[in-house]
């Protein structure tokens, strides 16, 4: 990992500590720097925005979903889409997303469940964008494939916290939920056929 | 319509139309009110914020989705999933939900944005809830199903107003929608079938 990289997850794990201990409006930009020993600035430079400190694996997420779409040589959108929530799982699970402490803080208010569907929307946009770029496909089948792939992404992490039930592994949450939606009779069998 | 009904619907057109011409941040409650001819108080007891004036058929669209899930006699819930969304498209038609104005003033704002995340979530949460109740399904299939007919519902919409094509019907949009996941091999064939 690289510095950068290393000042990145310590800043993501000193902030959850301390919105834990005293409440996320409590504790300033400021407080989070100095407790790290690096400038603002620095803080900055990794996360526009407080808010966006609860989002570490953001960026990292989107890339790795985009460059499975284009490595993809065959297939259908919807086996791509189903593909890509296999990998930004394990993107979350690498960095630190997959955290219950995370979950407890962002629930806590209703500014930062807020900060979190907008950053569900990205990712159904950006999941979008790949589908359409990569099979051609009308955009609205590239938005419903996008938020289809975001929602079973987003019920699978926050099941585990919400149930208290501590599952394995966040890939193996996510491939249980595309299951769950076959054996409902929602899901068209032969779509995880390749999985 | 009742005198109540009548007025909430002319809040919301005063607002849409003020918000429109002056921009949604330079508009206050006082000044909707005032346009009207009602007290701010009288605004309150149909809004509890201003924003919530953009999503005026919420409580009615909910009402409408919980009683189809209780009138339902058989089928399962993958299929009550895909009729409440016909019965909430019919309400947000009745309503004024299915307004282009509207549309834009909402894709304006980060923040009204976020509201109607939050909105979309409750959807999602409430159609979850009817789900359980009356199927007794574990709350993660509750979870999946209301938030796949949620955004199903939230694409048709948006749908229309972002490609600029005027739809008939939101009822249709939302039909179609389903339709075209059936075509991207996505959902099973099956699910429609008693549509």
């Amino acid at each position: 990992m690289s510095k950068a990289s290393r000042t990145k997850v310590q800043l993501f794990e000193v902030a959850i500590d301390m919105f834990s201990r005293l409440g996320y409006d409590a504790v300033t930009v400021k407080d989070i720097a100095e407790e790290v020993g690096v400038t603002e600035r620095t803080f900055f430079r990794h996360f526009p925005h407080k808010s966006t400190i609860l989002f570490p694996a953001s960026a990292e997420v989107l890339s790795a979903a985009r460059q499975q779409v284009l490595d993809i040589d065959a297939g259908s959108p919807a086996e791509a889409a189903v593909a890509m929530t296999i990998v930004m799982a394990r993107q979350l699970e690498q960095f630190t997303d997959w955290h219950p402490e995370r979950y407890r803080i962002l629930h806590s208010s209703r500014e930062l469940l807020a900060v979190e569907a907008l950053q569900h929307e990205l990712w159904a946009t950006e999941i979008c964008n790949a589908l359409v770029e990569r099979f051609g496909i009308a955009e609205l089948d590239g938005r419903l494939l996008g938020a289809l792939a975001t929602l079973v992404l987003r019920e699978s992490n926050d099941d585990g916290f919400r149930s208290g039930r501590q599952r394995a592994t966040l890939v193996e949450a996510v491939r249980a939920s595309w299951q769950r939606l076959v054996s409902l009779g929602v899901l068209s069998e032969h779509l995880l056929s390749s999985e």
